[in-house]
């Protein structure tokens, strides 16, 4: 038995998420089906981490393990030639047996993108489309606030009864703005459910002028499931990077 | 009973092309579909030309007639709530009620987007996606060839049944190229059925140093349905503009 570790690339659009689930088209069940077609038996993939409905990736990582010798190049072709064009093997290496995609994660990035100038058709799946623009030195004031570990339970969308540790650091929160585009970059040792969007949904309150610094620290500090309203559309994000030891 | 010009950009990666069609989606069924809801009755449009499946439009133009009043902004605004995402009304316009959107057009504008670089999954329904490098000097020095005034009928998919005069002035052809991204501009007075595409594959074989200018011209001059293998997919072609005396 080997074991190797792939990075994968997905348009999130025609999916409903990472997740395995019956009924309905999901990114894992895809590749699983791939891979069993490959190997003529089921296969099981394990990844990082789940991403949501319409969320891409540029860099989800899940390992496999698998009894036929293959070169990684002849993994990546095997793979993709199995696969829908909106998801697409990026890399394959050898790792040893005790790598675990999720359980060695040691730090992520996350992407997002909005567009605050003229809708854009052509992007709609991709970036997401505000439609009016933003005050990006307040917003940029606002990150200060999540950077850093704190108790996230306000920006997560599991229970405590799925989630009983809401603890996480914010590594880097950074916003770049050019020709009204906005693009937030996250890292951190982990992200909770939909923590990301809330974050992102949060600081557009701020940057619309409907939040001060203080409201967005009490909303954090409240440490509840009942204060914070916001959450961005799937569609802007995307997680780029998974690292490992 | 008056009569509104109305712009319109579509992502036609959904569509099975601009012309209503029975028992597949397009985008002229789509629109009639919406100015019907607004009229209660059966609205018909009637556009500056066809674009074919898959094909986008930056600035595709059409006319209707009516005996509704409605302000610029009110038709904008009602026809586009009564649409889908992937197909925007950008402007409308009174106009005479001599006006006709096909036979008025002086000159249109398409755009062809080419990615010689790396796959990007993102993009693939909106820039064609070719996997390899191009001579892009070589690929200039051929559009010359196609300027000017000629016989297209090697490089349109019509019959001379279905279109007897195929006789076209290519105003413009630029290639613009930066960072693998390959921007083909056309204008003309009117474009043929596959027209902008069997000359971008063309001038693909050109750049893969397949066909020579010689052989370029041989095809132009051929005057053949026979002679011209080549046409680029769909997905990176779009109608950017028609404009009107």
């Amino acid at each position: 038995m080997s074991k190797y570790k792939v990075t994968v690339a997905y348009d999130g659009s025609s999916y409903y998420g990472w997740q395995s689930q019956k009924d309905v088209v999901n990114i894992q069940d895809t590749i699983e089906k791939a891979l069993s077609v490959i190997h003529k038996e089921p296969v099981r993939i394990i990844a990082s981490g789940r991403t949501d409905r319409n969320v891409h990736a540029y860099g989800q990582v899940f390992h496999f393990e698998t009894t036929l010798f293959l070169t990684a190049q002849q993994w990546i072709k095997a793979m993709n030639s199995n696969l829908p064009y909106d998801i697409r093997i990026l890399d394959v290496q050898p790792v040893n047996e005790d790598f675990h995609a999720r359980y060695d994660v040691i730090k992520k990035r996350y992407d997002y993108y909005l567009n605050s100038g003229e809708y854009n058709l052509f992007e709609r799946n991709y970036v997401t489309q505000l439609g009016y623009t933003l005050d990006i030195d307040s917003m940029k004031e606002a990150t200060g606030i999540f950077i850093g570990t704190h108790d996230f339970s306000s920006f997560c969308g599991n229970s405590f009864e799925e989630t009983p540790n809401q603890v996480r650091t914010i590594e880097k929160l950074e916003i770049v703005e050019e020709n009204n585009k906005i693009h937030f970059i996250f890292e951190g040792d982990g992200f909770l459910r939909y923590m990301v969007r809330m974050i992102v949904g949060t600081l557009i309150e701020v940057g619309k002028g409907k939040l001060s610094l203080q409201e967005v620290k009490d909303i954090l500090e409240a440490k509840s499931k009942d204060v914070c309203r916001f959450k961005a559309p799937a569609e802007g994000l995307y997680l780029t990077e998974v690292y490992y030891k």
